[in-house]
């Protein structure tokens, strides 16, 4: 498939267990860089919301219209909570039901006599959906028009991305530099300013405070489509540094 | 101040690097519990959104509208990326400027020496915002109209937290018992399903599938602002966990 300049895609987490601090999300940062790595497709929203229907179906259709593709995590288990699926099918005013494929898949995983009402639940989705193949658990996830309907597990979510794979276009890849530097923001701000001013449309400079090793420091994160961009950002920057006499810690 | 039944917030964590999975955050979960242990408030909703000014003025008019309180992290530094305060000063038409008392905090942090232009810049803000005091590294957060704008590097956010308190209207605490389980959702999902319509308006029953001593689980998660509407939930549970001679690994 022929590579279009930029592809974007917002992340939907749905879930009370995040919301409420319970349990620390650990999908969001796995999905965004398993997107721009390997398909150059960039993440420019993340959203976390309730297991209430009228959220998620508001959602779906607004995130759905605004990005390229929007992945959902959460919510497609066999529980009463468990209410993406059929939210889905609603945004988008499609028929929620047994999907065949997705029944067979489960049927044959566990065995007729063990295929119970809660595992046959995992088999209801927007009946016209493609099946994200799972690996690890059976239970598929679901892609509806430009949303693609992962579970909220981060074990089984990474097993099954590349299933994703194929039916993404891709985007160009972000390539980032990073230098660690010990010295405190402030010093470099004015001159970080400059660089940036100066490759506006072609690289985006981020400047993050660490702690380490008892002593205060800074990345400096250099971003860009274009490899020779930010070897030219790197070698002004690698001037400041110099000038400035700052120590590197790495870069 | 009298206690209202339900106060809610949003989150709007405002950083490329969280954005493109190069930063975890940590900040989330952390804002979620301190504001349901200590102040009784729900977060309803998280977003994740670059350094864009015109999509942080977007999400500032909009979340501070549909929620009691906006508590936002990042950009608040000193360099040419920290865009936060002067997106939050036109999202609601307040002069950005120096702030006095938060100027004069500064100034006497670094001294009249060292306090160079980019540690100025962290003295600027909506010029009537509140200040919320920074125990660590001086550099305030502020208030402005329902906003709390907190900085992105969780151990300072964290030193500074407690001093947003004495300005939020507290609401119901949201209480949670979880019961930890050998067994696996679908065993279980029915008598999910009745518990939770019987109970629907005064208990939420969540059910999260876990992996430990490499057995599986399901954490059944039940929250309600009231205590003893979570007893009578735990005794249905318990009747069902009896009946099926489930074991549990702990409550």
């Amino acid at each position: 498939m022929k590579k279009k300049k930029k592809v974007n895609a917002a992340i939907l987490i749905i879930g009370n267990e995040i919301l409420s601090g319970r349990t620390q999300d650990k999908n969001i940062a796995f999905l965004s860089n398993w997107l721009n790595v390997n398909c150059g497709i960039s993440v420019l929203e993340v959203r976390i919301i309730p297991d209430v229907e009228k959220t998620i179906i508001k959602n779906i259709r607004l995130l759905s219209k605004q990005f390229d593709y929007v992945f959902t995590t959460g919510g497609i288990g066999p529980t009463h909570d468990d209410i993406t699926a059929e939210s889905i099918a609603k945004a988008f005013g499609i028929k929620y039901g047994y999907h065949k494929e997705a029944f067979k898949i489960l049927e044959s995983y566990y065995g007729k006599e063990k295929f119970n009402d809660g595992r046959k639940k995992m088999a209801k989705m927007p009946t016209t959906a493609k099946l994200i193949y799972n690996p690890s658990s059976a239970a598929p996830g679901f892609i509806t028009k430009n949303v693609f309907s992962l579970p909220g597990v981060p074990s089984i979510l990474n097993s099954m991305i590349e299933n994703c794979k194929k039916y993404l276009v891709k985007g160009l890849k972000v390539h980032s530099k990073t230098i660690n530097l010990f010295t405190v923001e402030s010093n470099i701000s004015n001159q970080l300013d400059t660089i940036q001013k100066k490759y506006k449309k072609f690289v985006e400079i981020g400047s993050y405070p660490f702690f380490r090793l008892g002593k205060i420091g800074v990345s400096v994160v250099t971003r860009s489509t274009s490899k020779s961009k930010l070897t030219r950002v790197k070698k002004d920057l690698m001037r400041v540094i110099k000038y400035k006499k700052i120590k590197i810690l790495k870069i």
